[in-house]
């Protein structure tokens, strides 16, 4: 179990999240973010609502997602014959990083709309059974929140997130991008190493006992709508991403555990999202276990062994990337 | 078209290379480059003409040259097959960076001998119709030229290039490098996304829907003398490049552009460029399509298809670097 | 021949290392590091025998070692069929940065037990002859050395570091981590450019030729013992590690030099070091051959060819590794 943040001030992820907040703000027009303040002092960041975001302000997107918790960088790579952007998340407090902060575990309702609020923020409201497990809250003034959304959210919306942070106005930074921007792509892409914890949990897996992670994901082109935007960066994590993680446990458990994780091993394996969804319709009620990454590392820090399943798909990424390629002559 | 920098100070290039130029100064010694102030006041930076430069200086100058306006960063990479050093770069600000900062366009004549300028000083001196096109020009105070040369420039080269910029001479800057050396192999291979533009452009193709680029190059080994530097520094972009471009545009137009972009379209293709150079005898009169990367894709933000044309071509690569390989026993 | 530091302050290691010892300082509960101050005002930082350590600390551990004089990153590459973390050492100052620093050159005897110590301080007793080789050393009055080891030093050791550097006790900084620990794992990895110079010294090649060199290695899972633990960072560099050198020679040298340099010269080649552990009994007993890079290259500055001997051996890292991969279904 997580010690509580207030024995260990450096690592609240809202404390850590905020130099990069100051970041957006003062390399505003190099980003290509818009920063608002609003009557009531809350400052919203718009990320590629209405303006153009790109690639590095995706990179500190995550960061901040991340809760300052981890190393997030870009670099070209292969993925079994298909060479294409990525990003990489390296980090030594996973859990913190990953589920205490980036997670998207804070539904967020305001009359019909429901918004899933990920970052920093979420350790503050920390609500729900995952905050329970880990033991673990932020006693931050500073409150920031990242929202994924193709608006800027609305007065209500500010205020509700504002009372549940009870936090001065002045120190509520929210951070917008919509699935299909530049900001979109990376920042769910970052989310690799989140998306294996995820399904350790769900498979009832102790996340106490994870030490360190490293993941690596395909940054999925920008999509024409929103729908096939969840698809894409769906997929690129489904069938493109490799996680690995550093945890202590006995050989018997991890190679039992291991085979449960990846991709493959879910009945949706092998047909992109857009192919699913028509089948289940809507979004929030598809299979969590769409949420995994393609291939998964376990290392044993008890024993040596490491631990693989799963496998890359760059014939699904074509497909579902929309890559059109032609040949020389 | 770009808005002119009065209205964008934050991404003049002389403004945000000038923090780089501060860097070569205070850590020459590490850098192995050398700063001469003239009496006039101008500094010159030798880094590779007497002193030995080195790749971290290339990465630095790199970032000059693209006007602080991306990313450079070295990694080693994979080329279909051969695993060699690269240079990367991205960039939010491709335009900008690339081909107003960038781009050697700048012809400096003094006697009979012709140097092209590059760097953050071009969007000062905007000359030619490229400046025309993109409706831009830099109003620093600070100006940085980029020199691609075997020697320092002459004291008249350097009065011609204040004359030209308009500056106190305390405030200009004018970095230089050989071709045959550690910084110009980087620096060169660094410009694979600009050669894509170039290309593009003259294609007819309006640079101002391109939103970002992102490209990749193998660094080539030093050569030994100037002719074979330009060789395979050019070899490195044409037979091992790619760049990737988010633009918006119409799916028809990209389908067709793409496939005239590459290096595979030209009729040079296939012949390391010194084979090319005993048939056109000067580098300056080489057919201009010479200068072009061998992959490209271009993502188009408005559909979500992305269209790829060209390939590395790893054999010729080995050949144009002079790479000799043993097998193990 | 390399110049005395007096000549060249910012090359010394000791100074270049400092601020990267006050980054351990301040960020210790990100880096998961744990800094003791003893009664007579030496700083011991555990990087991992009391406490987690971590990734990041371990590529800080690395840029220490290095005396601050690379660049020491993290990512995830591909190794002849093989996707795994890897790190990778750029410098400019190769043999200041891997031999008068990095190199575990430094025998400390405390009654029985034998450490080598390795770091910025070994520039400061400079004993052997690799330094009067180096003419080289460092005047600096902090001094910086890491220990890789089970146990954090004893008072006897911390007094016998002390005599040797002749420095205020409050200067002295002492850097531990056990070869089986996350900043073990990277740290070891990070050496395999400075294996490639060992090699090309016990060959008599003179490394005064150097200019410069670029490393990449597997990162080993962490082991389970420290026996374990000392055959797979050898094995990582043995079968995955590549590196280059940028020197100054004639072709003839370097053409003969090449091949026998990598791994596959040696008589060990073929199998885990684990194997061969059990025919020489005692790790200071090995054959030094055991301790070369799988792949190297040598480019030559003088000629602008590059040669290149050995191989990746994916196949015997994933049995030194411990790695067990399941296929999807």
């Amino acid at each position: 179990m997580l010690l509580p943040l207030s024995q260990l001030p450096e690592l609240s992820p809202n404390r850590q999240a905020f130099p990069l907040i100051k970041e957006f703000i003062s390399r505003s027009e190099l980003l290509q973010v818009k920063v608002h303040e609003q009557k009531n002092g809350v400052t919203v960041i718009d990320c590629g609502v209405h303006v153009e975001g790109g690639w590095e302000a995706g990179i500190l997107f995550s960061a901040v997602c991340l809760g300052g918790l981890a190393q997030v960088k870009l670099q070209w790579s292969e993925f079994d014959g298909l060479r294409w952007p990525s990003v990489e998340v390296v980090t030594d407090h996973t859990v913190r990083a990953c589920m205490a902060s980036q997670y998207a575990g804070w539904p967020i309702k305001i009359g019909k709309g429901l918004t899933m609020g990920s970052g920093p923020a979420c350790a503050i409201v920390h609500k729900g059974s995952l905050f329970r497990m880990l033991g673990y809250e932020d006693h931050s003034e500073t409150a920031i929140i990242c929202l994924e959304g193709r608006d800027l959210p609305s007065e209500e919306m500010i205020e509700h997130i504002l009372e549940e942070c009870h936090c001065d106005p002045a120190n509520l930074y929210i951070l917008v991008a919509p699935t299909t921007s530049l900001v979109g792509s990376v920042q769910v892409a970052a989310r690799a190493l989140e998306t294996g914890l995820f399904k350790l949990r769900r498979l009832g897996y102790d996340l106490g006992k994870v030490v360190s992670g490293w993941g690596i994901c395909p940054i999925p082109p920008v999509a024409h709508d929103t729908l096939s935007g969840l698809g894409r960066t769906n997929d690129a994590i489904f069938y493109g991403s490799t996680v690995l993680y550093n945890l202590r446990d006995d050989d018997e458990t991890l190679e039992h555990v291991v085979k449960q994780v990846p991709s493959c091993s879910t009945r949706e394996y092998g047909r992109a999202y857009m192919e699913t969804q028509s089948a289940y319709k809507n979004f929030f009620n598809l299979d969590p276990d769409q949420f995994t990454p393609a291939e998964v590392w376990l290392c044993n820090l008890n024993s040596g062994r490491s631990f693989q399943a799963g496998a890359l798909r760059p014939d699904l990424l074509r497909r579902s990337f929309g890559l059109e390629t032609n040949s020389c002559k």
